[in-house]
């Protein structure tokens, strides 16, 4: 997929660089799971340059002496919040995938950017530009079948079933079914062993399947008539998340304010 | 699926129909494949009343008289244009699921409406309101995957490979991916048997499976690093179109002039 | 597929009934909705010859009296045992998918055949090739991976859950999971949803999903450490059933005694 | 899945280990990609003590000389034959998955096992599982379906297409098809894009796609009037490859001579 390296007499005298200059990066929780894609990904984009690598302790300073224009955050809960403010201060856009963020904690950091109205913080549960897509069009599809279920399929070490995006998926399915008026989902079921119809998410059927060699996988089912539509998404490797990362990072700089989701990123 | 009837004390004296007087529709091609689901799912709709019933070797005159104000066809190619003309001359609105209409054919009737503001003809390729969906997510989708093919899947008596709507489905998902200014699917393979990698529509791979027991099927697979999306269709039965000829017949009535495809009634 | 006719100067003189003698068929509850598929399927088998069909109101006698060999009996409970107690004095060979059967009616039949050495019965669950085939292949599968689900889906009209054919499923692979000492599938959910897990079937769960525009499908998957192993049987209609019941036609006659199931006939 | 560790009442004062003395494997090709994942998968093992990890530069004689009982061999076809020399003449068993093994090598390594009657060898091109359980079902049902095809689906990075496992599996059920007298798929196809239809092996379609995200899967698609079965193949990891591996090194010692493939290990 690359293109071959231009033959010698072919080479441009002015390095590249010069042309389009690339956004400084910094890396928090740059030895974590996520960081650690993070770092590798933000190395390979040629648009990019990692300035600074962080995790517990180092010193967050490091990141602001370095340059970073863009912060991406794969921390922990009670140090995140800490780590927005520091970068809002040192108007550094911040990306943010830690998890545990409430309606107060978003009111805290839009507060905070008030008073920095050139800077941008994205907050997002989600970075898998594959399972945002399969939500939406789960959404968008909802209302003109009778029947939505869904399926997601987990590797064995999981400890909550469903999973986040799986009950998220059905709570978009029910408010858009509710928004169209449909009646419940069809179901005649009179004799059932227990669990066999899976969990009730408002009114949406979710089933959890638990499989070794399994990843994390989602299928939502919609049916009509005579005919079914379904919408699986697979997620083999963190590095799916990648894509949705950079392109937050890309964007952050002309999105002042708080984000949440990348969904408008996507331009879904 | 329906709702529970009304307790006695909640009961109107005046009967529903009073309220909401229903629509008359006729059928062109009554006795077909496709007309027979229509008059079946006509007369079993509530707003709708069947008054008419026409096939070759009946009076299309019959339709006008008998107070059609739409008339749904599904007849052939060398009688449709006649039938349209008649309509838009009666003032009757058309619902047209027949084939063969080219530029030409529609710049035609196009003109024929310049005459009539108020009279509204909807010319659809396909009716199936899950094949739409699919169609459409695939092309919003195909801009954030390098990689995109299509396996559809039919049974053996279908003459041509591969189907029509896989077809049209791979030229929007190219189509979306030039003008995402995405590069080819990335493809290495160097040794391949002939057909092995499908047939190219427009840089898309799309693969045609014919098996006994199937009806007809389509999926579209999306790739990215670490994850994959797919979006499958399955249509089993002749009725899943009738859905959207209902709706094309509810809506027709407040949507004058020429419309191609149904994907605006559905809001999509 | 069938194969073309022969060219004149290669037609045999004798016509080719008298080479292959045809069996003689009477189809008991041939107004019923699997006499039906019975009925035509018999009548489409070159080797087969349609002499009775019989329902309730008409004389179970006629079957004898039109020299029927095989009978095939889709009736029901309360009238099964009267049939083939009647087929079996009267030396007619009988395939039976009627359901109802427990240990105490297999027992009394495997009496009545004991006076008839040459007279052959098979009383089968299920004539679904596919069907039997996959619980065969799940069954034999089952020891090679640490875990095993079941998802069954069917169209909403259904009132049990899971489906049977689920369920025996499930069992067949509890069963071989114990025969090769394997512990529970590993599942380390601690925080569910009621019912997210789906049903426990001796250690195997099992999820159903209900779905308008589905018919009948069910799916086992298997995985191990890197990899899974899916088998799925999709059933889109009754005419699904007929060359399990053609095939138990054409082999009762060498197989005396009582037979359950016809996996034995299949070879499996 | 661990067993919960006995109460201090329950234990033996004698160690497990000297009741079931732990088999000695070497590994030759150990720096590898299979060879490293087998070295995790021995020393992984209770049952088996990795005692020798050779590689390309160290002496093959250190494998005899930590007293290998059976060695397993990733290496490359231009050394391999040398190593089962070797392995033989010193009386140890060999699991060999190296590729390029024709009939004149297998003769030739037969005959050195001639000489050697405790020794056994086994030479396979597949030690997953689920591809062999894959590829025995899909033989064993071909014989019940008027149609059967492939579509195998890999990481774009692919080079051959279709995989040498969707071929093996095609030949194999070309062979049963043959075998039970069947005419070709049924398949009324007239008009077609070049490849649409995939590739012709011995009768059978085999399709292949190519698609970012994927690793390696694949599908056999049976279809008869009214029904299907699909059987599918996901691998996602090299360590699939493991419970193969170690199954042959667990059986090679009492296996003597040559054995190709581990379908017989397995039972199957």
């Amino acid at each position: 997929m690359t293109p071959p390296p231009p033959s010698a007499d072919q080479q441009e005298p002015t390095p590249r660089v010069a042309d389009t200059p690339r956004t400084s990066v910094g890396v928090l929780g740059a030895r974590g799971r996520m960081g650690t894609e993070v770092v590798k990904a933000v190395t390979a984009a040629e648009d990019l340059e990692l300035v600074a690598m962080i995790d517990s302790g180092d010193w967050l300073f490091d990141v602001a002496n370095a340059g970073a224009q863009v912060v991406v955050d794969f921390t922990r809960p009670d140090v995140v919040m800490d780590n927005i403010r520091f970068c809002v201060d040192h108007d550094i856009h911040c990306v943010v995938g830690t998890t545990g963020f409430d309606a107060e904690r978003l009111a805290t950091v839009a507060a905070w950017l008030e008073a920095k109205p050139d800077v941008g913080v994205v907050i997002a549960p989600n970075f898998g530009i594959g399972a945002l897509l399969l939500m939406k069009f789960a959404q968008e599809a909802a209302r003109f079948f009778p029947s939505t279920e869904i399926v997601e399929l987990h590797h064995p070490n999981k400890v909550d079933a469903p999973s986040g995006t799986a009950v998220r998926t059905a709570r978009l399915v029910a408010e858009a079914r509710r928004a169209a008026g449909l009646p419940p989902s069809p179901d005649a079921t009179l004799d059932a062993l227990p669990g066999a119809r899976g969990a009730d998410v408002e009114g949406v059927a979710v089933h959890a399947v638990r499989l070794t060699g399994l990843v994390a996988h989602q299928e939502v089912l919609m049916g009509a008539p005579g005919e079914t539509l379904t919408l699986r998404h697979d997620s083999y490797d963190r590095a799916s998340f990648m894509p949705g990362v950079l392109l937050a990072v890309r964007q952050i700089g002309s999105r002042p304010g708080l984000t949440v989701g990348i969904e408008t990123f996507l331009g879904l």
